[in-house]
């Protein structure tokens, strides 16, 4: 019996109660021989109740006083799990970021863990304790002062503690059972993923997966460390996401074999935005999105239209978060002169819907099925997009539901399908 | 123009109204030329409320993460502060306990302050920022764990860093203008005491005024630093604490000469335990004492009555916190019979009035005239207890108010009187 890391988000420790409930289930883990380190997200909306109250003093809140602030969140949680344990009677310490080793560059707000140098955490399990860290923080590096990681910290906070522990697992409790093959709110019949690569994952998280962030499982495979996504509401396996399938999910009745394709995501919160009529030559593109990363704006997918032979001018388009869709247009008007286009176009009633499976790659026929899946549910595609083991396309937002669900049962991926469509290859 | 330190109370930093309010406060300090390190507490109930929370996932919370839990409430409201400020145009930067230097024991819940090393402080402040830290808790010397400083915790930082800091003064913000001759709710013709001695203000404190609590008014006499106790409400110059009367004060209109008397102080928080028909032989009291101590419970007053020849048996009575009174009775019949008393009496209905001043320790008319204005006002004596420059006395807890307020007309202390009753010495 190793050491296990577990993370439970902010819903897991909404209340009192849920805080007695999760103390309950670390304590079982304790018991079954584990060391354990529990990551804990603030209690439910009280990151969000101390940005409101940031916002009330100054509407430009500073970094640093920004992170020290939302930092209480965790302190409050962390230090209420330790008692709640210490109340089952097991020892439990509970450990700011700062005090955990979460070592950060300077960059508040959204910092990078540079180191993990988790001595005291050692010392505390060693002497038989269970230790609770704060999630979502670190001290920098440099002027040590508090950092958070930004959205998604917490989770990075435990694969990090994870791999500089060298734990068994990482253990991510969330208010969801796991992975789906889709969105359950809207494909009724999607399927809970039992196991799943950390690419498939990486790529689903990229298209629009909520469950687990894409920096969170990039941390995980670059020290390939296992994650078990699971509810702390129930005591059912969840998800395992790593690089083989693992013993525990080998070990189950049915012999695991990876599924050609993994599932459908989708995103709805996302703009496109188009430049029409660029002069269709080399540099072209460079300095448009030169613009755009210069106003530190992250886009996601980019197309250009083939030229028209006529004119030579162009169109290029791309997608970007909808809150950086004023922030994009007002950068590219205002480099109009230098870029040369005739004028932009801002569409944010669109949707994407990703298709993600490794098993794609050896398998050409899958594309041809995505596009027909699309075509039969009367679903027009607006762009594409594809990587070695995902195939996006934007549609209309009022589309994406129904192309959702008409992707997943053309894929075999309904819970009540005998089995997932089988190509002529054998995935790998 | 030095250094200052400032305090403000949960009550002055409420919401963010009353944090953009202070903070405008600190700006005008800092614009008058100061260098200004602030103290901040908690906002409003936030510490009862995570006290509250902490009841609800154990019964007995542990020291270790008791602390850690409230101290969230300081990092909350100094960030807030310090963005408040920012946003004014001028550059703040918080710091926890720890941060700022503040080294305690490893007595959690109640630590005391071992060293102050302000380092960090230091150097914001050359750097021209204003400093914000957060009251009320320090770091273990050994263990480098989050302590907090218990009841009054954040009055004590302040006077810390301002004399680790070498601060002119230590400015203690609150919700009252200053310290009264006595209770302004009881007496309504109580005034505000311009100046004060240390040792007339530790008799205060320690007889019931809540303005400023004992430790660091001791604190602040050990270093010699003046604290000035005013209003967060008002721009009006509140009560200075001091061991001479301040510039400030002596460049009034009218000169100041300290009052024979300061203040009438009353406290009805207290109950009163009699050990009737104690052996009257040596050794008796300190085994009554030392079971006390050894409960752990802080006690008052002491009266020891005159023994009757006859029996042989005396009665001791002493006063303590109403929280303490089942801890002391228990401990007291547990231990009986080797104390040998015929039964104990235990009675929460008492107060206490005291009249505090240094120039009773030549005038001794202030003790006769002190009973005379209690029979007066036909108030019924149980206890008396007195100090080289307090005489207290304990009556029915109903009589208080009346009390109170006879003795302070009864000395000149009216609002409306012409000025204090002076006695034939010059007080000192």
């Amino acid at each position: 019996m190793g050491l296990v890391v577990q993370k439970y988000g902010g819903s897991s420790v909404a209340d009192a109660e849920g805080i007695k409930r999760v103390a309950k289930r670390i304590v079982e883990a304790k018991k079954n021989g584990h060391q354990v380190v529990v990551v804990v997200s603030a209690m439910g909306d009280t990151t969000d109740e101390l940005i409101d109250l940031a916002e009330q003093v100054s509407p430009m809140p500073s970094g640093r006083e920004f992170d020290m602030l939302l930092t209480a969140g965790e302190r409050i949680s962390m230090a209420l799990l330790a008692m709640a344990i210490k109340n089952l009677g097991h020892s439990a310490q509970s450990f700011t970021g700062s005090q955990a080793g979460v070592i950060t560059d300077s960059v508040h707000n959204k910092a990078r863990i540079i180191d993990v140098t988790p001595g005291r955490i050692r010392t505390a399990l060693d002497e038989g304790n269970i230790a609770i860290v704060a999630g979502f923080q670190g001290v920098s590096q440099d002027k040590k002062d508090i950092t958070t990681l930004g959205r998604g910290g917490s989770d990075t906070t435990a694969v990090a503690l994870a791999a500089a522990l060298d734990a068994e697992v990482c253990e991510i409790y969330t208010d969801v059972d796991g992975v789906f093959t889709a969105d359950p709110r809207v494909v009724t019949k999607a399927r809970k993923i039992d196991w799943i690569a950390f690419e498939d994952m990486l790529e689903l998280a990229a298209s629009g997966s909520k469950v687990l962030l894409h920096r969170c499982v990039e941390y995980a495979r670059r020290y390939n460390i296992p994650i078990h996504v699971r509810s702390s509401f129930s005591g059912l396996q969840g998800t395992w996401v790593s690089s083989e399938p693992t013993r525990q999910i080998q070990q189950g009745d049915k012999p695991v074999e990876q599924a050609i394709i993994s599932g459908v995501a989708h995103d709805t919160s996302e703009a496109k935005v188009t430049v029409v009529g660029v002069p269709d030559k080399p540099g072209e593109a460079a300095v448009i999105f030169r613009t755009i990363a210069d106003a530190e704006i992250n886009i996601d997918m980019i197309v250009q239209n083939v030229s028209a032979a006529s004119t030579g001018l162009t169109d290029i388009s791309f997608t970007l978060p909808k809150a950086e869709g004023r922030k994009a247009i007002d950068a590219l008007e205002k480099n109009k002169a230098g870029i040369g286009f005739e004028s932009l176009r801002y569409d944010d009633q669109i949707g994407k819907i990703s298709l993600v499976g490794a098993g794609m790659k050896t398998n050409p026929g899958v594309t041809a099925d995505f596009f027909k899946a699309l075509a039969d549910a009367g679903v027009n595609i607006e762009l594409i997009s594809t990587s070695e083991i995902r195939i996006s396309v934007v549609t209309r937002a009022d589309d994406v539901n129904e192309a959702v669900r008409a992707v997943h049962t053309a894929f075999g991926l309904d819970s009540d399908s005998d089995e997932a469509v089988v190509y002529g290859g054998t995935g790998r």
